[in-house]
């Protein structure tokens, strides 16, 4: 059962040498090679164009219009951890803003996923402190009810666990848990060796179809073509 | 009846030249053309700023969560098409990737419209192949189910003909029949040639209530002026 | 009553040197100043990244589909106002383009607020022409029914008086009452004068949990930490 | 400019007869006699088929995921009022269920108008205590800070004053100003009176084409008619 | 290309008598005979539970906030037909009431689809005339600018020609070519036919992974079972 | 990490007893012993008024418009579960009917929670199987990819563990972990208790105000009442 007003102090982290590499590979591998699962709903965005994030999850769970959590939260980061705030309510409220987001920086975070939303973005482009958000709003928050800290959370539909790796870029957002992040990055590397060859084919006007073998499994299903 | 399954090879294409035109005259203008008609939903997004398309229309209908017509698509597209895809229900997934996109590019398309999700979308800007889309996802899709090729379909609320002329911008974008490609394109010239003086005007402080002669409607429809 | 029909020609301006200096400081400060009150929905997004606009407002209200109260607004305008367009019921079209844009600019306007669509979106980026809204849209409008000039409008969820300061920017919009307009800016100030040594603070690695003493009142509201 | 932290405890109602009147017309025909203004998004919907509500306002403003203010407002209720709350930020918990609507219901408390959740809904279905919402929600909430009483608030897109009449049912909210109640009464019942007659007519076949002389206009306009 | 400000007077109706029995059928059975193509949004919902209509499209194209249409449209209703009505953009204005319903009724209309809002929900509930509708909104609408009648019209994603049939039940609303009537209210019945029984079977017990031999697929597929 | 293509057939189930007690408490008195988490998004909504559930969850992960792991699911049912149904994309499309209904139902099935589409909803009305679900929908599905049966998933928002106890009514569905059945169903069995007698008192006219204790905290928190 969700606890409310906890701190986990201890999280096993994944290897952060491992979540680097997955930000490297990129969301879209990282999904494939998890067998398309893990990801959060599209509506999460970054704030900026290009922005790129993966480290170990820091999780937080808040309470509408309440960013009190954060603050909470700000003290477990370690260099490397990306923070995961999940919220109790659909809630865009701008829990985040340019204070925060230098303590966060201060401490070594990579970033920022808010199922919620965030402010001062113009300043956070400039320090280019990644934010993954539903919303961008200026109505700051209250700081008065109890949500806790390391605890797992579903953030926009996906389950993150603390210390589980998270990966983010401009096609959205990939939950790795701690456990599978070695056999993710072996597979997506692998995925990926083997992209640049494909793509060389394509360009080349080699048809998918064709380099895929299509065409039968087509037939079988019954594709009629009509001229 | 639409039918699934087929995919129709020979389409009657509207004139390129045409296509490339009423693209130069952008959505806007060429909307204007039409009557207002044939406009796509408004939460169709191009993926980065400044994108812009027009083509002849290779249209796909997509089964959720299953991109394989896509792959059937490609061996249909001709220099100057853009590809129109739609979805038998509401989708996100991201549908389309860079390795499609290379391919599309390979055969001449000029861009991809689909009323789902896309993703790679940073690769897709660095080789600047347009994309309007309804979500972004890096959630990948399966190749299991018949939709078809080059059948009339619903895309983003607008029916599309094979062989339509299709033109997309930062605006949004819009059908123009083949039939009519011609016409709107004389229309739409005629309207921007008028432009061009009605903006001078209106820069010089002339009142669009005057320009347009507005004052004596406006008072018939009752409008009063309070001091 | 909402009167339909109406043009009030005579409003009551906030001070326009406060609304520029309100716009300095931005809608998060200026969102705090004001208790946490008056933003607009976070659905009202600029049209390019890094718009920023304050003024006093000249308030418009629309019907669907039908822009002709704003060609009425145009000649209300004086240097320095910003345009707060409202629509009687949710309605996506473009109601606005680089024309009316052009007049806009003519009058002194520093920029719209439409809560509804906005087309011509790269030509007013180019002409640095701010616009903050609910979509974009190629659409065009009809100018046949009769809406207001002048009259207190919902805007996107915020009551707006003809003469209130509208400030604008990346991370939304908010609306200062024009006799609160000072007092706001005074807030504001302050605030802004205590960020700077916040943020430095906060920068060397002092944790807002002892910055802002949270840490009694979180252990009195029952937080527990968990090695 | 909205005040945060307040009760207005004496507040100018409009004429409860008037109010009831105006609730026997329903919320099109007032809406209509207001002069299509006034009326709330329709996303406000009855928690019951056949709700039916009229009454003077006693408004409230919350704060996201805090119904504390509620229980403040129930010691401002009057028979015959009916209480309008909006929320700071859109939000959907169950900020009210049946204990309050006990209490509301004693104190005289015609319906409840919520931008928010409700919960306990079947309850109050049993009650015959009507409420329209914007979602149903089982999610409780804190009791932490202060909103207002009796201040005007914006209320799913239309600004109430306390006192004003509201008028709910199947189809929706209207909000008429206290000031105008009764000439809103007056223009509702002559245009009610004038329906029955109409409704005979159309039911013996007579287009509204032809009852409405709309013949001449449309042809102006420039329909055809293609046989 | 959509033409605007026109109205066809003659147009192909398919067989009203295999309409109705289309209706018989339902909406699901209809749509997997179909092939799974032609349903409407699933935003479309009845005004009233049990809400069920079939029969042959007249179709109309409205504009935003503007009914006149479909005043025009009633005099081209025939005993049997269905009201489908588009407009040119999202808008949930109550375009439609019980004066047009009675008129509509007295011409023989079996219900309307409207991919708007719709007024008076409670008399039309009362006249048993069924609604299929995007919205419920009390706000009224204007009699300004042409659309037409009985164009092929997208309404809901879904294209209708003039004449098709149209079923419309509490599972949504299905579009059936006219050509096509025929061979799906033969599939559907055989369809029909076979469910009886599958159902008998389902209740005793039988699991459909062997009433349809889904165990090979399965295991052929990959799927693994874990005790 | 969440596995694809495997069916967990030992699952620890809650106590049936206590899944029973916990649906009488209903919903919002569950959550609020829950301590206010554990509530799916309201978006979820049963199909007919009434509708009530509670049992030990089967969980079912969906593709996008595929319904095959429904039928697997079937075998796995127990008297006295409920099928929580969670799919790995939005999408409405209608996974479920009356004959898979007749099957869960045969096999003991008290509901389905599905954050997807349902269709024949009109017979499972008839039939008294509830089903809380996004979305209506007649579009049918295909048997094509796998998911996975009794693995965690995330259904609206909301994680649920195989085995978990699940409470849904006209207010939502609330998933109650295992582990912490016994104890929630204590507290809310003596929440429920406290309540009768507080809802004489509020009958009897005591404010909240004064039965809560509200008036002193109000008044530190700055509450000021104008006359």
């Amino acid at each position: 059962m969700v606890e409310l007003g906890v701190v986990y102090r201890n999280i096993a982290r994944a290897d952060g040498d491992v979540a680097a590499k997955l930000g490297v590979l990129g969301t879209a591998t990282v999904h494939e090679a998890m067998g398309r699962i893990g990801l959060m709903k599209p509506y999460m965005r970054p704030i900026y164009v290009g922005a790129q994030a993966s480290g170990t999850a820091v999780t937080v769970l808040l309470q509408p219009g309440d960013n009190w959590m954060l603050h909470v939260a700000a003290e477990q980061i370690q260099p490397g951890d990306i923070v995961i705030a999940a919220v109790t309510t659909d809630c865009t409220d701008g829990y985040f803003g340019d204070l925060l987001a230098t303590s966060f920086q201060a401490r070594g975070a990579r970033g920022l996923i808010i199922d919620g939303g965030v402010r001062d973005v113009r300043v956070l482009t400039d320090m280019r402190f990644p934010v993954w958000s539903k919303a961008i709003s200026a109505k700051g928050t209250v700081k008065a009810t109890l949500g806790s800290v390391n605890i797992p959370v579903v953030c926009a539909g996906a389950l993150v666990s603390p210390g589980d790796v998270v990966v983010a870029d401009d096609d959205g957002v990939v939950v790795v848990p701690g456990a599978s992040a070695h056999s993710v990055l072996e597979k997506g590397a692998a995925r990926e060796a083997n992209e640049a060859q494909k793509r060389a084919r394509l360009a080349s006007g080699v048809l998918g179809l064709d380099m895929y073998n299509m065409r039968e499994p087509l037939q079988n299903a019954g594709l009629r073509y009509v001229d």
